[in-house]
């Protein structure tokens, strides 16, 4: 028996942090299985005590990969970069490197977290209008960022972790109504990188999990 | 005349993602100029338009090290650590690298942005029972997961990433009055830290901008 095991990714089709991990997984051309968690479901199936064990923080993405269990989106996509490199997902250069988790970071900590499910829900009726400030004031922080550092994509003109977290978040951001026209040099990177077949694949609109009326 | 100039830290003795970046510094030994940004002065000198050219997400920290700019924490830290790599912030193991970032990023993305400055004062009256909520929340989820890759130190017997991430979370979740004794683990890891003269120096207690009264 073969005991190298594809890695298993739990999951939501619509979940931003899913996403940045199964386009990963689809830049660098690894296979994977994918268990649906349903983040609304049952009132959440992330909340079941057998989840908890595999997550304790009660989120996805969760990924079993070589023997071990990872939750948070980047500290799983270092993983992939550290044990599969290529194609890489950060730059040779350190400074450049920098770059690309300062612009990972700023999502993922700057705005993710503020208009996630689980905080939109502490924040009852005012949820639209909240999430809407939380992305902007993000956006108008990366716009600038992204103006310096971009060329074809979000770092110089190889694909990066930074783009695998931008393309999600400006999904996020037009759930929510959020006038993307402000934003030029975001909007004109996540135009081209949806393009990319890595992005289409691991897209919210054709995971195992989503309802055939979101399906595209 | 020597262009080697020290890296400059543009932070606030209370911000705990500067903390962060001061305890990687002198873990490293690495000697570093400090410019103090007052977060509530002035009704908070990181919102100045000088200060957004530096950091666009009108945050502290911001570093200037080897030419560049760069903000962010954990993006700063990691970039100390690609170009200053001894001693190391993360294990030589994949699977326990990824493990410190996972911690790390449970911290940077799951807590401290849902209690920091910002979104209190978005929050107003009831800002504690808010800070106090996410940071609980936070730590139920850490202190299993510390239980099993905890030693010494968050992941096994070396300092790391994590270990520079917790100590300035636990001194937020005290300044909120969280009931530290539910989270043993968590606690134990803390104390033991802050006998270290890496966590002591890089102190909110004693920083060129500590007021007089909050001086230890």
């Amino acid at each position: 028996m073969a005991t190298q095991a594809k890695p298993i990714l739990y999951g939501y089709f619509r979940s931003s942090c899913s996403w940045r991990v199964r386009t990963a997984f689809a830049l660098k051309g690894i296979d994977y299985d994918q268990v649906p968690v349903n983040l609304v479901k049952d009132g959440g199936q992330q909340l079941t005590e057998q989840y908890k064990e595999l997550n304790p923080m009660r989120q996805v993405p969760t990924v079993k990969i070589d023997g071990v269990t990872l939750s948070q989106s980047l500290a799983i996509i270092e993983y992939i970069e550290e044990t599969r490199p290529s194609p890489p997902l950060l730059p040779a250069s350190p400074q450049k490197r920098a770059q690309v988790r300062m612009i990972c970071d700023l999502i993922v900590s700057g705005i993710q977290p503020l208009q996630n499910l689980y905080l939109l829900q502490k924040i009852g009726d005012e949820k639209v209008s909240w999430a809407q400030h939380f992305i902007i004031r993000g956006f108008e922080a990366l716009e600038p960022i992204l103006k310096q550092t971009a060329g074809k994509f979000c770092v110089g003109n190889e694909i990066s972790m930074a783009d695998v977290c931008l393309v999600p978040q400006v999904y996020n951001a037009e759930r929510f109504k959020v006038d993307m026209s402000q934003f030029p040099t975001i909007k004109g990177l996540n135009e081209t990188l949806l393009t990319l077949e890595a992005f289409k694949v691991s897209h919210p609109s054709c995971q195992p999990d989503t309802p055939e009326e979101l399906r595209a």
